[in-house]
């Protein structure tokens, strides 16, 4: 008998990539904890013991959902043809704030699990920030500088990831209530906040 | 008979308050859930049984602990006669380095946990960072402008918060390895970054 369905026969790396799509599109509506390997299991209609196979405890389950989110904030921010470096970092901050609006409960609980005591989870999640708050120094502008005019040196990346850190607290408080200021002024501010804050 | 120790007989509040500063004491080489009602027990010299009247159950001591702890925060912080604002605002975020030096073992694991999953924390630490945000805009210069130069509107408090986001994550990384910026410097950013976010 052929399938006539016009489905492919999916190799077992393919079969758990499209699972995991699926479990970290499942943080949208849903915190980090409510994500178990029995609601994908619901939610893919198929087995328990299978998915078990593949991802093996819930820990693990959350750590390969939480690693594939962070692959997709740091894809969905990549840097565009933009000229402007400041420009460049508010399409990029802007691309950051829709995630966060989209996935706002997932993603709140899953800044609080890295944040909090789950050391494996915060050790992914921090290298995530840190690919970010990197490609910000990888930039240099069309005059050889650095893109946004900012030195690169220790205390500048400490202060870059003090940035980063404002700006999630920023975005996240503002998707709760945006506190009178519009999406555009939020990213012009943010953006603008990195240079001030590394030549303070 | 009469005490010829010196001491004087304690109310069973000012017992509770005095073991209460020897459990926020702990935290300056312990992290939050190393102290427990026993380990105080062991340092007080006293029974359990007696600390679990006054503290109840081990979440309830965290509370009272990490409450009196962002109380110490906001105590020692709190503004000096310094005529100018920028000046002030470092000399109280030197307090708070000095806080987190002292106590960086509980502090981080006192962060950790109120970013964290435990929502009751997160709440006591939440309204202590308010409160010393707060304090920057109740302070007014001599001309009867905000202190910096800061116009004070919900977009501003926003930014600020971040801020405060930003200052707590560059004070714990600094504490840990200083990136070559020395600590004057360092209040000199943090401060100076402040309205240059608002104003960015």
């Amino acid at each position: 008998m052929t399938s006539t369905s016009g489905r492919t026969r999916m190799s077992p790396e393919g079969r758990r990539e499209q699972l995991l799509e699926l479990g970290t599109q499942l943080l949208s509506t849903r915190t980090l904890d409510e994500i178990s390997i029995e609601v994908l299991a619901e939610e893919a209609g198929i087995s328990r013991g299978l998915l078990y196979h593949y991802f093996g405890n819930k820990q693990d389950f959350h750590v390969a959902v939480v690693r594939r989110a962070v692959e997709q904030l740091v894809a969905i921010t990549a840097p565009r043809d933009i000229e402007d470096p400041l420009e460049q970092l508010a399409v990029s901050l802007g691309a950051y704030v829709d995630y966060v609006v989209e996935n706002y409960t997932g993603y709140v609980s899953l800044v609080r699990a890295a944040s909090g005591g789950n050391d494996e989870l915060r050790t992914i999640y921090e290298a995530g920030r840190r690919a970010l708050v990197d490609r910000i120094f990888e930039v240099t502008g069309s005059d050889g500088m650095d893109a946004l005019g900012v030195p690169d040196s220790p205390a500048v990346r400490l202060l870059a990831d003090g940035w980063s850190a404002m700006t999630e607290a920023v975005v996240v408080a503002w998707v709760a209530d945006d506190h009178g200021l519009s999406r555009e002024d939020l990213l012009q501010r943010l953006a603008g906040a990195l240079p001030a804050i590394a030549l303070a």
